[in-house]
């Protein structure tokens, strides 16, 4: 396939609080050693995506200035030193920028062959979910058989994926989403439990029911004063993991059930990591998740999908936060 | 040996603030299933026994009221069911409490041969030292060979052992303690540099260096306004182990860097610990610190020794701070 010159991106306009998106044209990124290129389908949208047009959030050296994570796309050049994918192949693939575009550079390593059941544009709502769910919660978290997860923002992109795998992974899973829908649609993918945080304190309702719900592991990107309920909901040897922090990260909080409990507070970001962790993490979701993909077990769940050209009315869609599992850009 | 229904112990009077020790008599503890009976040379002072005898710090479920986590001995008395000790072995042992006595029952698994070279008085000296120190900075801190680890409170019974132990595994090591005095001795012990708190903020003078020295592990036993600070100096993947919180629990401070350095907060208290955890803990020290007590390279660091009828002068030498290593009660 030729590969023209000129592409299109979308491009951040008043980079800042009241930023914009538009399409605008670029150079088509050149293949580098040990490189893909990839002819984008569709990219999924990220909170980081967000932040970085909001300039909170620089990217990394050496990445793309360009916005999105991840893409589903169609190999259509590679390094001669690449064995592992065959030009025509279609995956979806980790960046570590560069999706917001109609052509993107990606690593081999970081890329999945798609199965004939998915959806090739939804194939763009697994990459960031499923590395994002697998480190934070199964490796750090170190989530074993049969215990407990509590995930804040269950509806969310993260969310939704952590549900999936936990419940296949035979955790019990329990859920806070901000609406009755939300929550319903928690449920539905597999929650055990799910709390509308407009309705309930997550921490009264856990430890006023019968059986005094106390959880092994808690995955949160809320922050702010969920911490200290975090802290109190936790069992012996619980652990903490922090992926966002919506609600702020400075927070007040008595240390003294890390240690009375032996608690482990941590967390992650996933763009931060190097790139042989990175690898070390795909190797390991090809091991462990990727042949529940291929079988069907776990799914891409997508909220809505929206052209390149209304890159900023999804964007916007992200920040209502009605939004449940993920928001793709189509490019068409 | 004949053993006295009737023994000494060490009471505590007005349990509170303003508690006072005095000696008086008690039943010598019966010895139960797994147990030996050990005849106390000398007995460990901890931080918890303050605690304890101020009413803070209750002893666990199932264990003895009387205080003393640690002791050195003679096993005079053993249940049928023990093989690892012989009737006339000396040993130093770990104990749930009951220490501060003229007898005590004791888990043999808990129990370590004091080697010839160690004076038996002293030997009192290194069960919670070698504990705390495994655990929390080799187990839960994953401390590895050439890493750089920060040791609050170098001067103390722990932080003394730490520096040793540290130093044997060829660990960068920076303390902090509060006199010039205390700073010479955890250089004497091995640490590479010492900070003195009372003159120099330990951030910006090690920020400040040439080095702008960072640390991977940071065993911190004072809490407060340490926290944050702490999580500036630490590495990408550092570590901060709480083994106390001498300057409070409560505390405010940014989490982002828990994040985006991916930093692990942790902490533990070896009391609260199962006997089987502890009896893990207990192998794990007799097959990679032992053998470096046997042969020398670790030994009991003993600031002073009271007798029994004088654990007031003790305690209060503990509370004033001025002590250098372990404070040893002697059974005469």
């Amino acid at each position: 396939m030729k590969v023209p010159e000129i592409m299109k991106k979308i491009e951040i306009i008043n980079q800042g609080e009241n930023y914009s998106l538009s399409t605008t044209n670029t150079q088509t990124p050149k293949l580098g050693k040990g490189e893909v290129l990839l002819k984008v389908f569709s990219s999924g949208l990220n909170r980081a995506d967000i932040f970085q047009a909001e300039g909170k959030y620089p990217p990394p050296l050496g990445a793309s200035d360009i916005l999105g994570l991840e893409v589903s796309g169609e190999v259509i050049k590679k390094s001669s030193d690449v064995h592992t994918l065959e030009i025509g192949d279609k995956v979806c693939a980790l960046l570590s920028g560069g999706g917001y575009a109609e052509y993107v550079t990606a690593n081999p390593e970081l890329c999945f062959h798609i199965p004939d059941h998915i959806d090739t544009l939804y194939a763009a709502a697994l990459p960031e979910a499923l590395f994002t769910v697998w480190f934070n919660i199964f490796q750090l978290g170190n989530l074993k058989e049969n215990e407990t997860i509590l995930i804040h923002g269950g509806s969310s992109g993260i969310g939704t994926m952590g549900i999936q795998i936990a419940k296949l992974f035979k955790n019990k899973i329990i859920v806070t989403a901000g609406t009755d829908e939300k929550c319903k649609a928690c449920i539905d993918f597999g929650a055990d439990d799910a709390i509308n945080y407009n309705k309930n304190d997550f921490l009264s309702y856990l430890q006023s029911n019968s059986s005094k719900t106390r959880v092994d592991v808690i995955l949160d990107m809320v922050g702010g004063d969920y911490v200290e309920k975090n802290l109190k909901l936790l069992k012996y040897n619980g652990r903490l993991i922090f992926i966002a922090f919506i609600n702020g990260s400075r927070v007040s909080l008595d240390l003294l059930k890390v240690m009375t409990k032996k608690l482990i507070i941590t967390g992650s970001t996933l763009r931060s990591q190097s790139i042989e962790k990175k690898i070390e993490i795909a190797q390991s979701i090809r091991k462990n998740l990727w042949p529940l993909v291929k079988s069907g077990n776990i799914k891409p769940i997508v909220d809505s999908t929206y052209p390149f050209c209304r890159a900023m009315n999804a964007h916007d869609k992200m920040k209502s936060g009605e939004h449940i599992g993920k928001i793709l850009l189509i490019n068409k």
